[in-house]
């Protein structure tokens, strides 16, 4: 376990940033590194190439030696082999910390493996915090900071500042895919950390630091190990903010490949998925799962520990297979007072007696589905019986102030409500947005929406 | 168990049909039978309403006796109690079946049933064949028959004809849901059947009719409940079309939901589960899940039983995900052939030896994108270890003809291929219309791509 260690503070917010390898070629990193600091970052900008006397009109340095000022940080580009030299001025410097976002270190081999391991003595030394190597650096949507080579700036317009903050160990993971969360929309960014072989920065400091963080209420992490578990599991104990894990190389093969992409020791998994439980962590298994989650946690202030579900839905058939997952989930499915149910007849055809799933599609051919979705939501969650409520919306029947005040009452009450949005294309996208903007967090799966409920509970009943 | 039944054809090829309840007005959906009718049907068509002399053209009759020559299919969508006397006009015109699409028979309590027993009853003395009630009827896509109150005609646009059948027994499931299917593409249409209350006309019996369609290659299913399940299973074994099914009421909760919702009584789901498998059926659990299965198998012909996997990602964090399904799956790692490496080699970078999974973003910065999915991709399909082979694709990277070799060599050599493809949203739909136009089918979770290939699996031990 590491002694007490400085805030890591410097490297989202530095007083000047160095970029060792930056060019002009759009087909580098080391372009767009500079490129996208450029589009954000308000302090000192210090491109380092000993090719050019200027890029995308900043002077250019041949060395770190060169500049002429101190500056907390400088981002790695350039081949591996160089970087102990780059640490050794970086010093002269007083480097707070050096973001290393080359790979060539301990995921191809021993060699590698010795180099990373020279460069890590070396730093500490020198008292400089290394972040990664072989990653994808950082950004913070808050500050409009991306220390990345991501290799194009659509942040500029689809990364809205917000309270989700991500710790990732794969560079791919938090760039591609990234990319396609943020365009799907409905989540906010405060702090992306990609960490690569987290040589010395590892995912429980940066915890610690996002706990810590006012401006971070849901954490999410993609992980192949943590080599400091207790800390972690103690660090996660002591947050009520939400943190979901996915954990990369559960099983021998996975951990065999985890070995070899970050030289990761996986771990018993059976093991740590028990330690997270108890810990109030959320497992999760899959990419948009993850992200699923960490959204719909965004929007999920406040959970109480109850255990029924109600199911407000358009299709019987759909609400029958909700009913399927609630029970694989060990969540009831709410019977509904009677005072639930007489307002669900004022808006139901004479011959149909309301329960629990609700299938409010004969309401609707009598009622409208505005009064019907109004009225229903309401109730349900109203009803003491009812601890959660999942929604089924077919896009063109509804709009998104039918379920205004069924958001608000979820966070009143602690009640997490998941929507099931099915329909074409542009009505479906319009009014999820509305539904996000709510905060009523949308899925496209059922199975998602319903271990997203039990997931909140869990959440819940560990708190 | 019941008597060997005439053919049932005619419900989607029936010489004539009359619309009982056909309306002008498009907020009803005798509007909608009549116009989806008339947007594909080229025989005759009654439209019945004693309020009009003509509907959308047609000459309209007052009542079934009032139509002058004899026909074969009516669809009902007039009140439930209207129907004893209109099986008794059918029987006069030689009827040979009816759709009813309404609803208020056995699912809204003990006096519908007894009014859907005593229709049933009153058919069968006519031998006349009931489908549904409260159903969405049936879509023909190879004859451009919809005889459906769907409230939209996109289908015109939206429903290719195709390989694909499919039994649903929810309406709203069969609407909504199944244009939301066909907007996706993907996935050609050859029937669709909403059997709704199926008092007559069953999943059994059309099981039986799907497999023997020539135009059908697989078959969907969403049912609550299988009265029949011996027979079922026997046509099950019998044929080499694949068959997914979704079943509604695995839960006690989900089970009373289903009888209120098709007075269907769902039977122990553990026993039917293990009866499916070794009848080689293949459960599913979710709704998107059941589209997926048949959009995928739809594309892969022929299956070898072999066991072992490889993976090719650009990402390592991916490819370790995916290790870790595999292993939940009991699929093997394959572990690749020393030619197989070899090849791979020739477009890794020197400092890198490759395995599985192999993680290609070293050599796309090395040999491009092109040269490295079309090698590696043809490598692994060829490697005799290789069972089936799982491609991740970051979609701004990678055209479909890389992967057109790919797809001849899945067919040809009976190794199922799953593409799991992120990135932003134009490039993406882009290259997933390449690929499933190739044949090659595409997931968006990793968790779902592989559940797949071991269904795949599954099924070509079965054969």
């Amino acid at each position: 376990m590491k002694g007490r260690l400085p805030a890591v503070e410097f490297f989202f917010n530095p007083d000047g940033v160095a970029v060792i390898g930056a060019t002009d070629n759009p087909f580098k990193g080391g372009y767009h590194i500079l490129n996208n600091i450029l589009g954000g970052y308000q302090g000192r900008i210090y491109p380092v190439n000993p090719r050019y006397q200027t890029l995308l009109g900043l002077p250019c340095y041949a060395s770190v030696e060169a500049i002429p000022e101190d500056f907390e940080l400088a981002i790695y580009f350039i081949p591996a082999q160089g970087l102990p030299e780059t640490i050794e001025q970086c010093a002269r410097k007083h480097v707070k910390g050096i973001i290393i976002e080359s790979a060539g270190f301990s995921e191809v081999g021993a060699q590698g493996q010795q180099l990373q391991q020279e460069c890590l003595d070396l730093a500490r030394r020198h008292g400089i915090r290394l972040w990664g190597p072989n990653c994808m650096g950082l950004l913070d949507g808050h500050r409009r900071h991306v220390f990345s080579f991501m290799y194009t700036d659509v942040w500029k317009t689809l990364m809205p500042p917000g309270n989700v903050s991500l710790i990732v160990q794969s560079g791919m993971l938090s760039a591609g895919f990234l990319l396609m969360m943020l365009e799907r929309g409905g989540v906010g960014v405060s702090k992306i950390c990609s960490i690569g072989n987290k040589c010395d920065i590892d995912e429980t400091e940066l915890l610690e630091f996002l706990i810590n963080d006012p401006l971070t209420e849901v954490i999410g992490l993609y992980v192949e190990s943590i080599p400091d578990g207790r800390r972690f599991l103690d660090l996660a104990r002591s947050t009520a903010k939400p943190i979901i894990a996915l954990k990369g190389g559960r099983s021998p093969a996975g951990a065999q490949a985890a070995l070899s992409h970050t030289a990761s020791l996986a771990g018993d998994f059976t093991v740590m998925e028990r330690a997270f439980r108890q810990a109030g962590v959320i497992t999760v298994y899959d990419l948009h799962e993850l992200m699923d989650f960490v959204r719909a946690f965004s929007m999920t202030k406040n959970v109480n520990p109850g255990n029924a579900a109600a199911v407000l839905t358009f299709s019987g058939g759909a609400g029958i297979v909700t009913a399927d997952f609630l029970h694989d989930h060990g969540l009831a499915s709410a019977e509904l007072a009677p005072a639930t149910l007489a307002t669900l007849k004022t808006v139901f055809p004479v011959w149909m007696d309301p329960f629990n799933p609700v299938d409010v599609w004969p309401a609707i051919e009598q009622s409208g589905p505005q009064k019907v979705y109004t009225t229903c939501s309401q109730a349900l969650l109203r009803d003491p019986h009812v601890d959660a409520l999942i929604i089924h919306i077919f896009a063109a029947l509804v709009k998104g102030e039918y379920l205004a005040e069924a958001a608000r009452l979820k966070d009143e009450l602690g009640k997490p409500v998941a929507v099931w949005l099915v329909g074409l294309e542009q009505p479906l996208r319009t009014l999820r947005k509305e539904l996000e903007d709510l905060g009523l967090p949308v899925f496209d799966e059922i199975s998602r929406a319903v271990s997203f409920i039990a997931a909140a509970k869990q959440r819940g009943r560990a708190r």
